[in-house]
């Protein structure tokens, strides 16, 4: 085609996407079918209250149009109620909560609302990959920096607190151009929970360096050990932090794209504007049924059940790994869990397509858990640049957000790794 | 706040938009409740059987998680099937159709998948607003060519048909740095459709000039005059086009977000990665809705009743305009019409606050309907730049997809214009 047709830069040329190869792999492999603990959709329906929410909304005229751009005032207001006691005070619903087409969708906004060819932004590796993407949009830089794995990862399982930040290193990312960073806690795909002391630090180098708090905190209603939200700090840290939200993940409804974004009116507003212009509202009928979610979660028991219920798959499911004597970081939070494979050895002559031969080991143990075992699961250095992928190549990401039976299928299959366990 | 939480420029400092200046003067009337034929929301549901595929939709785990990324493959099937017809071809549902979150983010997932830094887009004026945005935030600078108004537009109601394009004009906009143009047809506001003779003139324009069509087609099941698709007038046409459709205009469900774009798999694809990054995938629920829709409307002759009650309530409004002499322009297609309302005088002390004082005088005149006569509408003069506002400062649009007594009860009320025609 002439070259004046050509795509912009920031869509041409990728690399295959790890979400495409698995899929890919999946449809191809001799075991069939898959057990699919890779993206991390639910293998289950949101709860019936919320269904119903759902329904009765497509019953009404207003509920099927355009809602206000900052969304469904009955949702900025279940909101405000659900978020105001993590938050110490009443939060304004007109001024402080904005909705999105998504927490992917309000991470743009955000990005769109302050980043300026130039400015940068830190994200640490590793990280979910969608940020890449949408910090490049407006312009930005990123300056990468790294979690650190366990030292003894490879051999002892131990908590997902074991993966460390070096705030030197992280000091040193910092600079006048640097405009925001990135926080995700419960972390995707650690599954680590950063506490208050990690926080603090963190926002102290914020507030020094004047740099807004983007944290991604859609599993916030998951964690295992006390969850602290940065925002809540001190007053200080509220005034420079936009908490991400998502009603698809509190709710077991990744498809509904309803996700809101929480902090001070002078930030709030600029999300809000760039959300405007990029999807101008967002999906009415669900947006309602997320209202009502919100509105009676919590007098239904809903958040309390769902940890005992994710923690309850967390620990069936990895129940195969303490049997085969692999390693895992056992999640603080989330419903991800990282396994570290380096005692699985491949088979030396095993052939790969060359899309993942060239990739770092977890790619090949990828498509070997999907072609041997029938297994899928996600490979963590997708979430790493090049340069960093070599700390995560023996790790792999497992989403145990499915049924139960399916959890002990995935475990009957994994019971097979052991003859190519040294 | 300290300079380096300061917004990006492309949120920062807008003017106040019509939306929110017609929502608050509404808000503020003394004659309550205001009849709506503003923003261009339905007053109805969409049809039952569609309602009911939502409904149904909800009950499966799988439409309630994250869709494919192009949207999901019942729905560009249904999408390719409904729309192989018009093409006079098999559309590929693969590589030919993708979904998007809203046609509006459609038309910036097609701005940020080819427009580069300093590209020029073409657009004409008037334009629906959110097309500027859409085309700056990838950095893009838009050329604008006027639609003229018919000369006689004060004196008597003629066809919309009457806004022409003057081509000389036209081709000059079109320059080396031309990446784009943006075609909507039917138009908002003015309800043309350009014909066959007017398409292949802008389509030659593109050959020539190696310019993509993005053709925002989003009424186009409400056309009562013949309309012709610029992507059907050629091969040619069809390997540089990209036509934009919304499930939302289409099944009276503007809160949905379900849109698609159809276009050769060479444009296709770099629109699906940018809706990647921007959404990553769009609403799984009302995306099968919306598949049910498509598969079914053609056997319950949804579209034809669509056109019959539409036109219907066009023709059951515009009655008033005949009634009192105020010459209207008489829509090709959509649901919008323009009036000229250069016949009402506007009282010469009449109070109107800064921002709308300092307006054109269909600002003045949309805020003096609403204050006086309890009936919001849209001043047009908000779609130009501002040294071509006076093209349209006599003109105001409504919006006629209500209910029957809506329009009724809008008819009685603006009959209170009388007293202030010479």
């Amino acid at each position: 085609m002439d070259a004046k047709f050509a795509p912009a830069k920031r869509v041409a040329g990728q690399k295959q996407d790890v979400w495409s190869i698995v899929n890919e792999a999946a449809a191809a492999s001799p075991v069939q079918p898959i057990v699919n603990m890779g993206q991390g959709f639910f293998g289950y329906n949101p709860p019936q209250f919320i269904i119903d929410a759902a329904k009765s909304a497509l019953d009404r005229v207003e509920c099927n149009q355009y809602s206000p751009t900052k969304g469904r005032p009955r949702l900025k207001k279940a909101l405000a109620d659900a978020y105001s006691p993590f938050f110490g005070r009443t939060l304004d619903p007109e001024t402080e909560v904005t909705i999105t087409t998504g927490a992917n969708e309000g991470m743009l906004s955000a990005f769109m609302g302050f980043v300026e060819p130039g400015d940068e932004v830190i994200v640490f590796e590793p990280f979910f990959d969608q940020y890449l993407s949408n910090i490049e949009m407006p312009g930005g830089t990123i300056r990468y920096v790294p979690m650190h794995p366990p030292k003894d990862g490879a051999e002892r399982t131990s908590s997902a607190s074991n993966w460390t930040i070096d705030f030197d290193e992280l000091e040193r990312a910092f600079n006048e151009k640097t405009k925001m960073i990135v926080l995700n806690s419960p972390h995707n795909p650690v599954g680590k929970v950063l506490n208050k002391e990690e926080l603090t630090r963190i926002g102290d180098l914020c507030l020094k360096h004047k740099v807004i708090i983007l944290s991604d905190e859609v599993y916030d209603r998951l964690y295992y050990v006390p969850f602290t939200r940065i925002a809540t700090i001190s007053p200080e840290l509220a005034k420079i932090t936009l908490t991400v939200g998502s009603a698809g993940k509190n709710f077991y409804a990744t498809g509904w794209r309803v996700g809101y974004l929480i902090g001070p009116p002078e930030l709030i507003k600029y999300v809000a504007a760039a959300h405007t212009r990029i999807c101008y509202s967002s999906v009415s009928p669900l947006q309602e049924a997320a209202a009502i979610g919100f509105e009676q979660a919590d007098k239904v028991g809903f958040w309390d059940q769902q940890i005992t219920e994710m923690k309850g798959k967390m620990d069936r499911f990895c129940q195969v790994f303490d049997e085969l004597g692999i390693p895992y970081s056992v999640p603080e939070g989330g419903y991800f869990v990282l396994a570290n494979l380096s005692k699985v050895k491949l088979p030396k002559d095993y052939k790969f397509p060359d899309h993942v031969k060239d990739r770092p080991r977890d790619f090949q143990m990828a498509w070997f858990l999907i072609m041997e075992l029938g297994v899928a699961a996600i490979p963590p250095t997708e979430f790493y640049t090049e340069g960093r992928a070599h700390l995560a190549e023996d790790w792999m990401r497992f989403a145990v957000c499915k049924n139960d039976d399916v959890l002990e299928d995935a475990k009957k299959r994994l019971r097979g790794l052991k003859k190519y366990m040294a």
